[in-house]
């Protein structure tokens, strides 16, 4: 009779911190979400249904999660209220993982935690470059007066990476300033991902953090999140993306705003687990 | 502190009356929708929700609602019943507003109420084209002994417009004689929407009224409607049509057939929303 | 024909703002919210609903609120983050509502917003006392190590107003110190509002403030709130209570938690529209 | 091998036209539903779930609905549009079925279609006393300026029959001048059903119809309808009335305004079909 | 840096197996379900969401849960199919529970799970009384040809602890022969749970087996379940059950039946989770 | 006066056993579903929208229902529990159909149900080749030490037709040791629908059976179903597929895995609606 506790992980995501290559995290913070809150749940719902119905092994990369090292800390403790000891609290537990070799994946929560593992993980790579998949730039310099925000986070980045750094792919909305401040100062592939090619023959041999904020698909894809805005990409178009990518160094990866309460038939939430699946087995 | 009531708009159309170059407002209206009503709600959520979390800048074309005018007077006041007097309600205020020379711009209700602006566009336009995106022909002659409902409303149109002036798009439901009759009367571009270079090309020069049945989009991507229909084109494609739809004279407008209920991830009324803004900024 | 923009007030509570005696504000804050959010959506769904589908006169007090003279000034405009500068925005509004004679009544939000009418209240009425339902006793000290949380509210009130002056009623839930702490604090009704006539008694004459946070209704009432707690009141029991205070001096009130996307049948959001129509009668 | 149809019956009520003593049947029509509409589908869900989840036994009156000789005819097709050709439909099926002596049943749709009934019902029996259990008066004369409507439809009634012969229970939603007008042509029981055993009394031996808005349950019980008025009654309640009523000469009934779309839990549903099946078993 | 994997228990459940006086464990069975299925989910459902937002402290008991002993062993490994190899698979692991002196507490799963249950413990305590809250009977002795079976689990325990050793509370429907048979081999309170000082009285210092049918509960207050019987008691009922039942012997006990797909509004999950805690904590 | 029974079938299927060439029928049992159970509402909900809001002709094929002759038998009657009796109660029937030279049309049900039609078909057509859409192989040898499952259907096709007379298509989950066994035994099209032309060449002229799992389609277009899987087709490619099987003589066919309740807005019955009109019509 098995008389330990009940372990709950990302599927296939079993092993012990010490013998682990990657170690997987959630960030359960929706405190500056602007219109429809609830990533606090995102990791939580893909862990448990990830256990409940998919598969580990990846017929498009033909690996398993079994076969790789992933240990799944669970979901950091957050307090609730202002975003800079969120942060800290990320960066604090970012900087351990990397310290140990270990390559951090985290799934957020809103896009703001994304600053949160950057931070620390630019200090260790200081040519960091950022993959950036998202429907929205931001990359406004203040959100309702406030510097960090899920609409500031690439800004906030930037001023941490530099000009030509950051490449953004699917963007669709923000206001016309961010639009013309992009222009000057990273790459944008806008509407869609046919750039992908040129960005991963760019940022090749450099060290690479991968951020997808989910909503970067189409709301008929991804309906489950906080802004939904149509005219984004498909899911084969994301995992062609990804799969693509396994020729990078990536050294930390995050994906976020998956709010699962608001797609009750549960198809956004499988999107998250496939997506995450594929980038774990293309690290 | 602000002492003004509480003004609610669709997000960006917030000019008075007289300053307008365009007059937005909704017809609340489903009394003949034969399958799942609920279009009666459509213009309040997307009037909320689109100041809850919507852009007003337009990436695609670089415009933003704000450097346009537009006054949105609201919801039309309609009593419950059958159509004929609520036909009459919307004909004459489309009429006041086309006698103001500004552009009248409607959110359905169901489709039925297109007659209802048309009518008195067409007294002032005579010879006015008719961009028509829909999943469903809407050309039976009569609907259960009606000769007005969302089923026959381009038949009422036809005989209010005559023969090759209307040009329908995307359409794939019907009942045979439908198809039928099209062939002599219009010009239907059956399951897509590869015409438009052609239709637009058609229509240049000519006072054309757009009615969009957002039905025309597959159930994925706007299952928030009476009649779902399988087959659809993508938001994309429809964004591309309007896009294109800026070298013609619209003289007036109108979406109908969001049923917001029925969609609960509001994905569906973000669609809509998006639309909307598209297609006032391509004006 | 009306040219004037599109107003949106909750129903029957239409009067310019100076001639209203009573002042209907939202405030749309989530921010500490520890389990659910989404009250932020609260009073606009109360003001779209409330026109859509009830009625301005209650037959249990014979009274319309067309009768009575209510401004609805709509939502405050509220940055996101930490909580300090909210309740500021919301002590200012109150302010100048209470220096004009008028009665501020509030739309949460969580249960937080009502330190910030509360402060200017108790400014004005050093004497003030609160009639408080609720299911949980919002007794904390401190909450995840904050100070200013939807767990600590009324100990922030109790900061301010002292001992004797708070009566809880319905509560059912909070950890073993809240409870204990109360005993020495304040009057508290557990489970039930059974002592509300000796409420009534001890409050008549004094100024009284009202906070109803609705989840102190059961559930099965009130299912769309950030933190369902079984065991509660039904709609009459609280209905009850709020007609036997119209022998009290009530100086401001608030009803909060409402987060209608928890509800998808709209039965929570009309428990709160019924609720805040009979509370404005009674004032 | 059955190689019959397939049919579709209220669970029990199987029998042939010619061997019933009631027939069930109906009425699709919410067109002058002025909330949320959706009882087009009442009939329809309540035959489909009926069969899938249900008993015939009643433990409550010790009978069984395959006991009893019910014959369901299922909906009547009901052309969209104005109430007065719908009304006439209902009246000519109803009509012939009491010429065969047989109790006529009916499933809403919206209030309105009990007028349907009634009208020959009350040919037949001129001295037709009527037992109403609603939340609303539905005593207003004119409603958007029509007198055909959801909200007049006792006045219509009461048309038919004249003072003192309805009998309303439940009722706590109106405008002040159906109340004041009900207080003198009519017998109201507000807010609860205490009165029964009067108004049992006051109609045993006459011919009664009985007209059930299931919205005289609290939203809690009875969420999926199209107006929720919280503050309503219990299903205990509403059965204990039912049961009691099997004293009295019933002719005739309905029961009305599930709008099943509007709860996805089912539960509106469930209680609209156990209140069907105690409403046969006490004919 | 915490580097243990995740575990996910009940809140307040964390101890180690060796301390625990209580086993909690469960069961994620809903094979025999004839109507609605989904009590598979119920365990996991109960142990993420009462981590989210719920309390360890009981101010009707005055206990907290952290305070007694139970390990939560998370949910048996059940294979799909037949239900024989699942019952033996719970007899299995409640026998090695009980073996090691400690009080097995299951989550179902459907209602036949009981079954596997009782088993072992029967053996061990050949005087054990069943305490059973439920809606239907489950007292027939097969359903669609099959011995096992939710509808028939009653019966079934009655072949182990034979006449008068059942007390069953809240019964309202079954078929006409389960109810004759029940009158002569168990204790049946009908519709309520009025006689459950008697039961107390009769059971009191026996071995006692506790099983909650959640649907026990009245649709309103639980409508995530399977099979939803309107007409069931409220929660302040069974919870004063429960709170009465601390004077008992209970030996071992299950609650059942929370299906939590269908609430959408997780209140039925709330109640779920309070039910246990009030029942883990009377033990 | 219509006095018949009330009739529900598939919209325009409603000719009699005696005169049909197709024979439809549901086999609503979703026994060894592993994830999201639910396929047993499939057929009854598909029967009930239909006939409220679709067409029966069909533009793609110019075809139209009420011209051909299909009977719908309604669901076969199918007890819960073990999978063994219910494939001989779907075999039985199969055998019935196939022996009066009727084409048999099953709605799932799980998949597993497809092994009930294939075993009495491959009787009557030793040479029967299959095929089969879906996202899952299906070829599991046992899953859950269970050789009779949703998960490992196909290869119990396999062990009655033997190599190379199944072809899959739009397959994209599974284990490596699936795809590998596949690799030696069948053809298989991964990911999308690209080879429809060879497999329409290699199986013309042979009896065809065709099994459509609908979780094929990406979950964009298919949230209903138990076990969602992105990266599919969409429901243009899915009726192009359909269309080219017009040249095929295929003696029988089956669409499964609707799970209605997952997808509370109805686009996925609709999608499962269209599929089957468009594959009856092809037959």
């Amino acid at each position: 009779m098995k008389t330990n506790k009940n372990i709950q992980n990302f599927i296939g995501c079993d092993k012990e911190y010490e013998e682990a290559d990657i170690v997987l995290f959630g960030a359960p913070y929706d405190g500056t979400t602007s219109y429809r809150p609830g990533t606090r749940f995102a990791a939580k719902a893909m862990r448990m249904e990830s256990s409940l119905g998919f598969e580990t092994y990846s017929p498009y990369q033909d690996k398993d999660l079994t076969q790789i090292s992933v240990f799944d800390h669970g979901d950091l403790v957050l307090p609730y209220g202002g975003p800079e000891q969120i942060l800290d609290i990320i960066s604090d537990f970012t900087r351990d993982v990397i310290k140990d070799n270990k390559i951090p994946i985290m799934i957020g929560g809103e896009h703001l935690v994304t600053l949160g593992t950057i931070r620390p993980i630019v200090e260790k790579y200081p040519d960091l470059h950022i993959i950036h998949f998202d429907a929205h730039t931001d990359l406004r310099h203040e959100f309702f007066d406030k510097e960090l925000s899920h609409a500031t986070v690439m800004r906030r980045v930037w001023d941490l990476v530099g000009d030509g750094k950051i490449f953004q792919m699917g963007i669709r909305s923000g206001d016309k300033t961010e639009f013309e401040w992009a222009k000057e100062h990273l790459y944008q592939n806008k509407y869609n991902c046919n750039d992908i090619d040129y960005i991963i023959e760019k940022t090749k041999g450099k060290p690479v953090y991968v951020t997808i904020d989910l909503d970067v698909l189409d709301p008929s894809v991804f309906p489950g999140t906080g802004t939904p805005e149509p005219g984004g990409i498909d899911f084969t178009t994301l995992l062609n993306c990804i799969l693509k990518m396994s020729e990078l160094n990536i050294v930390g990866a995050d994906i976020n705003e998956l709010s699962p309460h608001y797609d009750p038939s549960g198809a956004s939430t499988a999107v998250a687990i496939k997506t995450l699946r594929e980038l774990l087995l293309v690290l």
